[in-house]
């Protein structure tokens, strides 16, 4: 068997933030449980922003508290600021997913801060979660969202993606992602990236969260691989198309992305069938959600046989 | 720049035989005549069986004569049979797709022939061309089909995939063609298997052809450039899909390839603004098409600058 890759579904975060539709806390929890029951080993279940901001994620309280009872799972969820740090810490979530953007315009127009003073939230959100009891502290991962490509900005510096990602690390960041926000990266430009972030950031694991919006995030996916990236974000049937640009993908499809590394040789930990069948829970919750995936389709090729009893055989 | 990438279109053969409506001559035509515009080098323009067979590859004979008279194109047909040949030589195409199946289950059902007999066929075909005038003759290229895994018969062994193309190369293949026709393929496949065809057929060009059934399609082709592969089969639009798997894309995308590509820093001569625009004349001549693609609904990075205007800056 191959290395062993770490998965952790988004589409709960960054597939329903933008879908205009409420779905129904019990419906996110069965996802939740179903995924986790497949195998998934991290799932972001939502972000701790104000619900007037995003009242899709209104009910982060029961939805975090519901996700934390299934054994096994680890449970994170995304933080714009100190706020929402002050939040998770209070829930006992696993793990608080920080985010800035690496490009100006981005960070300002998200959340009104120069990617310099998110870096000194950064500290003050560290400092908070040391100040708590060792005992249920959340892991602090730090994440760069914009870093191969911002729609306002175009093309973001190398130099820039491995300044703040050097900075989060020294401020305290347990882990981070490197996330193509936008869907702009290409195989080469994943590879330039992710090789100057790793050189400079030591043993802090270092995550890649790509979108498909142009085609090319599982070919993304590989050229990390390449790098030795061992850890992904994706979500179920690819939520989180861009409102934008009707019927583009959103994030990596997870059950094409488990497909892959499976079919790779790499243990992902996650059931193929199990995984795609928690499809049919988001249709019925949601039947305006426009679902992607191939493999969902196309089906497992004729005689599969997956990566664990292949090795076992 | 980096090395010159050499593209196949395919979506007149690959993604039109399958479709149930016939695409009138003249759309033929203006479809080849707008992508060879847009700088594609080859196109694939129709297949050389009887019609009542495929009654789409009717208008062979005026599809392949207009598309000759494209200054520039390199206009290939393909042929399952000597009859084949025949009907190519006759009317002067430029280059034959001999196509065989290495899985045996397959090359029974498309053609009630074993492997090994097409390999015999193929030497006829060859000894044809061959008694042809110098001038004129048709360059012959040799498809292995199913070569990544077969609907019949599953796993196909790398050992029969070499074996048969070098069978084909000994009985005179100039170029050949190894397919993933059922997209079954994964990256790690791929390396494998196109590394173990390159070292065993010397200097004879070799492409390759991936469909997208399960998503990896691009993923596949970043493989193969890995491994030095530096000439693709793609569709427009990804036509191709297969009609027992509804929505599943076909061949891999052709545009989005290109912008794979490009973004990569690889020249393929293609303007991609012109090639995504020709998807226009697909929709109006068939608007029962059923038409993938990520880049023409995402659009171009903001602020993309093609990889010759890069390299000229």
């Amino acid at each position: 068997m191959r290395q062993n890759i770490t998965l952790r579904e988004v589409g709960l975060r960054d597939g329903l933030q933008i879908h205009p539709t409420f779905m129904q806390t019990h419906d996110k929890l069965a996802w939740i449980a179903a995924e986790a029951a497949s195998g998934m080993p991290e799932i972001e279940v939502t972000s701790y922003v104000p619900p007037k901001l995003i009242p899709q994620f209104s009910d982060a309280g029961p939805v975090t508290e519901g996700a934390l009872r299934i054994a096994g799972l680890t449970v994170s969820a995304l933080i714009p600021n100190l706020r929402g740090a002050q939040r998770g810490i209070e829930l006992g979530v696993h793990k608080l997913n920080y985010v800035m953007s690496v490009s100006h315009t981005h960070n300002m127009k998200n959340v009104r801060r120069s990617p310099q003073e998110s870096v000194a939230d950064f500290r003050d959100i560290v400092a908070l979660i040391r100040s708590q009891p060792d005992q249920g502290r959340p892991v602090i991962c730090g994440g760069l969202s914009t870093a191969l490509g911002c729609s306002y900005e175009g093309r973001v510096a190398v130099s820039q993606v491995v300044k703040y990602a050097v900075q989060l690390v020294e401020a305290g960041a347990q882990e981070l992602v490197v996330a193509d926000t936008v869907g702009y990266a290409d195989p080469e430009q994943v590879r330039a990236v992710f090789k100057a972030v790793l050189a400079e950031v030591g043993s802090v694991p270092v995550a890649a969260h790509f979108h498909d919006t142009r085609g090319l995030g599982l070919a993304n996916v590989c050229a990390a691989l390449d790098c030795g990236i061992t850890m992904f974000d994706a979500s179920l049937a690819g939520l989180g198309g861009c409102p934008f640009a009707p019927g583009a993908s959103g994030n990596v499809v997870m059950e094409d992305l488990c497909f892959m590394l499976d079919a790779m040789g790499y243990d992902t930990g996650v059931d193929l069938q199990k995984l795609v069948a928690v499809r049919a829970l988001l249709s019925q919750a949601l039947p305006d959600l426009s679902m992607q995936g191939a493999l969902a389709r196309a089906g497992l090729p004729r005689g599969y046989v997956v990566a664990a009893e292949r090795q076992a055989a």
